[in-house]
């Protein structure tokens, strides 16, 4: 059976190190874009999230498109996958949400508790320079995922 | 500077072994999976176009939401990176096309072409069961791509 129970689509989404988010831009086009993130189930509401920031890696303009987007369009799309050659192997999971813009951790409280986990789950790369941009909410509506066996 | 040119991204792209599908559903939200492709750079028109078909790799359902979205909507946005827990390794490269859903190879000159061109890259597994299904040919109009350093 390859479809995956809610539970093991969000486990296997959280333990991954990168996201690959869709939003869609005021033309009404898909746009995508690879993401580091965290999955947060503690928060005040009893949905998880999926947070992820604007960090210092370098972007090819100020104005992300991404943020534009999302803030047109709230409804975005998250997928995580491991691709291997022996195709049994195969796996994918996704997150449908609603997106929301945060301002930066120093002028927020969420955002700053949210660049906490962040900064737990990618340490080294965040532990000397913690993203200093606006931060991204998701709040899932429904965890998905797919294994080939 | 981390913006790609044009070349290097359909390059990087065109070597990946997986992309990631993202299509727009009739209620106009983000849709996302993953697909096992080729990019053909010589076919009649001089556009590039990135190939998939719809394999024997089990799918949850008969009638693929990837297929219904692009017949309804055929904007589509395609993107190949590779993580690395030394984000100075970081790159990802992006196709947005235009996607036409063709019969399957065994109905159409066309799609046999294209499984043909599957076939060579992902040998092994195409090889004792070529994709019997639909294939997706997708007009490139823009190739674009970022790297860390």
């Amino acid at each position: 059976m390859p479809a995956m129970t809610t539970g093991e689509a969000r486990e296997r989404f959280a333990r991954a190190r990168v996201a690959h988010l869709a939003t869609i831009d005021e033309s009404v086009r898909p746009h995508l874009v690879p993401v580091v993130f965290a999955v947060t189930g503690d928060t005040v509401s009893t949905a998880d999230t999926v947070v992820f920031a604007v960090d210092h890696k370098p972007k090819r303009t100020a104005q992300l498109k991404r943020l534009a987007n999302i803030r047109a369009h709230p409804e975005v799309c998250l997928l995580v996958d491991d691709y291997a050659e022996d195709w049994d192997l195969l796996w994918w999971a996704r997150a449908d949400g609603t997106a929301t813009v945060l301002p930066p951790a120093e002028t927020s409280t969420a955002s700053a508790r949210y660049v906490g986990l962040l900064s737990e789950k990618y340490g080294q790369q965040y532990a000397d320079r913690p993203p200093a941009g606006p931060v991204v909410e998701i709040v899932v509506s429904r965890w998905s995922g797919w294994r080939a066996v």
